[in-house]
């Protein structure tokens, strides 16, 4: 077997490609660093990938709507699993230099937008460059463009550059959350404690049909975790929904959810159920439980054939 | 095969008897006239009849609440069909007697309390005795006790009486439904047009539960035709509801809502599916139909096996 | 000021009347009994009494649908206060008898049902006769009709009679709820622990009016008590609901409530507001409390005013 | 008078500027390019603008999430008007330059995206640049760095630039929406066809809370045009909704929808109320008119002081 092929938002030293190298599958694999997620996902779709490894949520670099609408249209790919980073920022430069030394400074535009007030309070006078990637602001450092970085500390590692500052984001503790994305598969067994994720594009713009939606999921006790809104490329006002919720497709209650958005949507894309990784699922409520739908089940036939409860 | 013995609310020629004679199963069988609901229904849990043919709702002489009562607990029995009667009150009178003769009147309460007013304005002076049945107060003008009887003209023409006033109810119009009662045993087979009666037994008493069985319903697009709150035996507050909706417990979008209710419910009771004989069933709205179902299934295990939706 | 007259559900001796008897307001009062739910309160409609006093749930005696069906009909009227009666049957005979000489019972056809499996244990042979009310049937055993009656102990003691056997009924701990009707005027101060009692038209017979209807009450947190489908006077099938919620017209959860339901319904009656004699209301939900509304009313103008929240 | 100050996403050139000048409020104001949403909106905040104009859905250039979230958090602020643009990429070149002389195209990364097949299609060996925004792309290409840029068609025209290709998107018919900011300040008159944004905190993360949250909208029949989770600052999982409905604040069921919000959320933020730009609203159903509210709410007060309904 040879090795899996994982494209990725690069380009090397991307927060990106940092979540990529913790997880088990990137060990042995080859690493494609791509320019943006849409060119990660083609080369998935295309064959010359065998997986994609992009942002899903809260991204500093990617533009996570891209990540959302890639994947709501053209061919259908699942996500594999997810990864969780904290978002760190330091501020790398040449070997050698002081704080007091800098005087250019690069950075990806919403780098710069976390880190601003840092920036002004302790180099007021510093001239920001933005450029396309915080790991292409640590190759231009590297490359002797600018005197330092804003970026993630691997992009620092990887063009040999030094931390003149540690974790110097205006907001500390946010999160980025990534996705691998394979075509569609069987998914992984059920753990208890697990992710699906869908597209629910609505049949028609009535009043309340947001609503019929996730009553679907509230009266089998699913809890989503993310819910947005998507304009669909139509025109702008006509929305699919972009959604997460607790649970595994092979669950009773998500299986007969999901079933039933597929009933009453337009159409339902599933985009997989994989292990959540960023906190424990709530307990499955009463009556919601796979034995509670087999018992239900086996009753409900019992009085189709016999009429007694 | 012997001809079926059916208990019904008697004595003979009340309402219930009336209506039972419109059903095609009362021809040849052994019609069983009993005092009240209970012993009725007493009649087929013990053996001494193989139906039982009570008022349901909006009965005169019949207290419905006994009906519910009987039916939500004891051991199980289902409606295998269902009547609907107008009722329709006669002045009846020993032979031979005119309006203007009449001075001693007898009926059941209830019959009373729906004529009062035109008795009022007819015979203001007539003095009315209230009895245990329209039926025996038929009776009671056969024998001579009373010169005219507000009862249905069944009951007139069983015991010779004469009729001196037709349909004399101050407010014309009422109907009343009734059902005939069996052991448990399979439903008929759907017919487009059938209801189902279930009992529902709430698991506990927190704000809201009656929503949460509701919308088990209202997700499934199953239509609810009669819903009351009952009081259980244990204590006044603590609810148990009686529930007609429309469709068959072999319609997919009933039969899931009940596994449901089956799943939330502290307990659920199935009192038997039965062509609906008082109008039309709205259309299954979109989504809801047996096939939507069954695709529904199908793309699910599709998903299940492959990750493909 | 004279004493206020109230008719009731007689005769003397009926659970009503001991239910009445209760009341600090019967001290004093003319007390009317009349012979059915209906007479009771068309004399408060008529002017011949300043209030009724009837069963309205679970009552043994009284047709219960008809105090719904009065209420819901005609003109308006509200409930001034409600009693709970546990419902208690005593085999009272006449002075001197003993159990073992008791040969004729005499009771009404609802109490009948209710102690059948004791009288058949413990007087299998006697003749039970069936009259209008448990109270007549104690009156007839003091003319000498009859060796006994099942009635209420209030009714034996008004006629003389003697306890033969205690609470007999076959399922003991029911209990009756009463109401005292009055003409409509300005509710009693809420309490904290009310009752609000209403009835709801539905504006169309569309599936999910219903479930609409309780929204209403579910979004502000207020719990429903009963809630019975009632059949409209103008066919089967139309239904108009009786509710009883918790809370008072005057808190403003209820009051908001109560008003949507006037938006959306066909029509909407009030029947009271009054205090709570059967057990705890739930603490008020986070957020529904008047303060909640008070304030969210001061936030709303603010941001109409000047746009800032 | 002196002129506003209007910050906007800038360079000058940007679908943003673009938008903005269809605007009458632009005519005759001091327009201020920036070089990111952020500092546009902090431009507003701290004085030196007063007002901003940013994208706010769909954008090709700004981060839209960047947008959302500067909204979420930091110092209130309203929207005063919102522009619907379509996205028109168009080739703009040197002057002289043909189709087949293009060598070096320069443009926004989304825009590139956007454009990539037809570029594949036209010019396959061209050398795509990636550069901060399409406005500096088109500026790039005046300064001489590169032969072309794929840029809305305002930017070629500052910048000297001669049209190559028209609309040349591979998803013709894109619209970005953008709104103007201020600081909070009376809404405008409600004109029959508005929108309203606003941002909620739930209090808790239980099962559930979403739907309680739309129930405030769906019961007042206030339909919802965009919803999106966004997380919070804290951590990943908590959750805030973005929320865009129909309506006016100073509309009943608007306002009182948002009331209850205010007291069921941690915390409700006002967005503004203003004209909606593309399409008309919904007619508002029966019973939620503003009539309606003050019929009811009149209504209501009757009961409250005579118990008349």
């Amino acid at each position: 077997v040879s090795a899996p092929r994982i494209a990725f938002l690069g380009p090397l030293g991307t927060f990106t490609h940092a979540s990529l190298l913790t997880l088990p599958i990137a060990e042995g694999a080859e690493l494609i660093p791509l320019g943006n997620v849409t060119l990660a996902i083609d080369a998935l779709r295309r064959g010359t990938a065998d997986a994609a490894f992009v942002p899903f949520e809260n991204s500093v670099e990617g533009a996570v709507a891209a990540t959302l609408d890639e994947l709501a249209g053209g061919e259908q790919l699942v996500i594999d699993q997810e990864a969780h980073l904290p978002v760190v920022f330091a501020l790398q430069g040449r070997p050698g230099i002081s704080l007091d030394d800098i005087k250019t400074v690069a950075t990806h535009p919403h780098a710069e937008a976390q880190v601003r007030r840092w920036l002004m309070t302790n180099r007021p006078h510093a001239q920001v460059s933005l450029v396309g990637s915080t790991a292409g602001a640590a190759k231009a450092v590297g490359d002797g463009e600018y005197d330092a970085a804003v970026c993630p500390p691997l992009a620092g590692e990887l063009y040999g550059l030094q931390t003149v500052a540690h974790d110097i984001a205006d907001n500390p503790g946010a999160v980025t959350r990534f996705v691998l994305l394979t075509h569609p598969r069987a998914p992984h067994a059920a753990t208890g404690n697990d992710r699906t994720t869908l597209v629910a594009y609505l049949a028609a713009d009535h009043s309340g049909a947001l609503i019929e939606l996730l009553f679907e999921f509230a009266t089998r006790a699913v809890n989503l975790t993310r819910i947005e809104s998507r304009p669909t490329k139509e025109r702008i006002g006509q929305y699919c929904f972009s959604i997460d919720c607790e649970g595994h497709i092979a669950d009773e209650r998500v299986g007969e959810a999901i079933a039933a958005l597929h009933r009453v949507c337009a159409d339902v894309r599933f985009l997989g159920s994989y292990p959540r990784r960023d906190g424990a699922q709530d307990a499955v409520p009463s009556g919601r439980a796979d034995r509670d739908f087999s018992d239900a089940r086996a009753w409900l036939d019992e009085i189709r054939r016999t009429g007694t409860s």
